[in-house]
């Protein structure tokens, strides 16, 4: 048995020991003979994968209601995978989300690395810098590089130490992030991990 | 005698008692024919206004050095206005600024209302949303459009509130903020006061 997370630019496979990162384009889900527990966020193969029999769609086995209506289905099998403890998922956007004795508490959505780059480099030409994740943030900023680089990241860790209580991170710039969250755990699973708990609960695959 | 303060779109006069707000388009300086204090970070005007003798540029006025090399002028002058607190300029982007005892301690840059909201949307349609402004950021969010509020809002406010020290609140979008900093002064006039100050200190104009 497989496990498949579907994304709009990507897909990654799960064998149980280790994951595969795919172009979307590569994306082939009738050659694929084994049994396939997936979540999918792409409209465009979702019809697809409705007619395979070997792909299970994960998604209509979540407690949808325990989430918010609008809220992506990767975010919430994430989610799943925690009792206790704040999730940051590191992507094209960072979300952040709490679960509180496995009951989801609510969360926020922060531009990720490249669209905050990309807001940055809109206001001025003068503020087109790369940042700086060397940066000491005990430190109050005295030049451009390290001013958007505190506003990026100074922001967002200021609202998630608020929560106090343990941080997971996962997502493809976990590891850009987690200098600056000494305490966090990263977790490149954290999705599957949530997944597996579904089918484990449900029997299913 | 007038004070100036010519950005990039507008250009604003004040008279000691009020404001003025006018398009950078209609901007002729040479028909003004009092006095002239002003602050320019329109490299379009700069050089008319050099060889303009009732102009005088406060910006060569300020002691430079006590802040860093690439920040703005307006940014300085609002500075210059406090002796003790964090400034919060609320333009296009939101610059925060600490002083302690009339000394320039750093400071960090974030983007302006309009320009995290083009972030979101750029992301993703379905997080193209106006932002609430009445949301209540002592609760976490459970729908898209308070997701992203709280991703812009909480985590400016969280780190602005992590300086414990009296906070001034100025710019178009003070405002909008206002709600969220219930602490902060709100003072439209703070960039002029800082003029001021520089010309009573050096006995210009």
């Amino acid at each position: 048995m497989l496990l498949c997370d579907i994304g709009n630019t990507s897909y990654y496979f799960y064998d149980g020991s280790s994951t595969q990162r795919y172009d979307i384009h590569d994306f082939v889900p009738e050659e694929i003979t084994k049994q396939v527990c997936y979540i999918n966020v792409n409209a465009n193969v979702h019809q697809r994968l409705k007619e395979l029999e070997n792909w299970m769609d994960l998604g209509l086995h979540v407690r949808r209601d325990a989430y918010y209506e609008t809220m992506g289905i990767d975010r919430i099998m994430a989610c799943e995978a925690v009792e206790e403890g704040v999730v940051m998922d590191a992507g094209s956007a960072i979300t952040v989300d709490v679960m509180q004795q496995g009951i989801y508490q609510g969360g926020f959505i922060y531009p990720g690395v490249k669209a905050m780059h990309n807001a940055y480099a809109a206001l001025s030409s003068r503020l087109e810098y790369a940042f700086n994740f060397d940066i000491d943030l005990g430190k109050m900023p005295k030049n451009s590089q390290d001013a958007i680089t505190y506003g990026f990241l100074a922001t967002l860790k200021a609202a998630v130490m608020r929560f106090d209580a343990p941080l997971i991170l996962t997502g493809g710039d976990a590891s850009l992030l987690a200098p600056h969250f000494p305490d966090a755990v990263i977790d490149e699973l954290l999705l599957f991990k949530g997944m597996q708990k579904i089918i484990d609960k449900g029997h299913l695959c």
